[in-house]
């Protein structure tokens, strides 16, 4: 199992609440509402998703990348966390 | 009406098509996927997120703030918009 | 002249605020600093930096943009910038 | 010693260059250099600083966070470094 530090519930609960914005953000369009209130709620959804993505990468490294250097092998976990880090923080 | 620069149906075609990856990202999780698979996802949705973003961005500069400009009241326009910016670009 | 919002002297203060900041790096690097308190300095620097764009940006959009629309030549402006947004927001 | 990956020489050559940027743009500031260009120039620095920070946080995570894990005491460092990784992500 994937040692996700948000445990699978709390994910599964933001991930819905998440979907539940999207549609929100559809309504918003479907009734032309103001682009700077629709952005503000793009951006609010862009955040939770990123808490998310944070949740995911905590997680990882607590469980995933730690248990392979505990095994002495955590050269290619760690390259690979640092390249998901690289790619998550957008460089 | 909202001057979205992505017209509306193009708008609504990416955040239905946002909808379903969230959806797909709750499978991912339900499935126990790997936590760097389910990241390079969400990712991806941040990724569309934010286009449309630009989208709303770009087409509210085109129309409400050029339109603002030309009737000589644009000062308000600018600075709403100029947070907007900095809100948008995580400043 | 181009028409900076943040005036001329307070871009060059911040400016060589930063200059200064990247030579404290420097040396924060050359006596072995602990990583984690060099990358919080880094992020301050960036975050100096950001600062100096938006305030750039700013001035671009009260200045050469709305001179341009209310020339009645925007268009080609307007694009510009929002590709220099796009960039900025790192899309 | 810090256990940087980028080892110190390039570290110090990055800053040196970047140091050379910032003077760069105090001479755009001063020549009234067209705001987009001097943006265009604000992004290559703050590119060139983040990937200090991704060496920064590499070296932090091969070294200190390794060596933590193997000596069974990795919590706090993970902890730390996490933290470290959202702030360096402006989350």
């Amino acid at each position: 199992m994937a040692g996700y530090a948000m445990n699978k519930k709390d994910l599964q609960d933001r991930l819905r609440r998440i979907e539940g914005q999207v549609r929100g953000l559809q309504r918003m369009v479907d009734q032309d509402t103001y682009c700077i209130d629709v952005l503000t709620q793009v951006n609010s959804v862009t955040a939770a998703l990123r808490a998310v993505g944070m949740g995911l990468l905590d997680g990882h490294v607590r469980h995933c990348v730690t248990e392979s250097i505990e095994q002495g092998k955590g050269d290619q976990k760690v390259q690979e966390l640092m390249a998901a880090v690289a790619r998550f923080a957008g460089k």
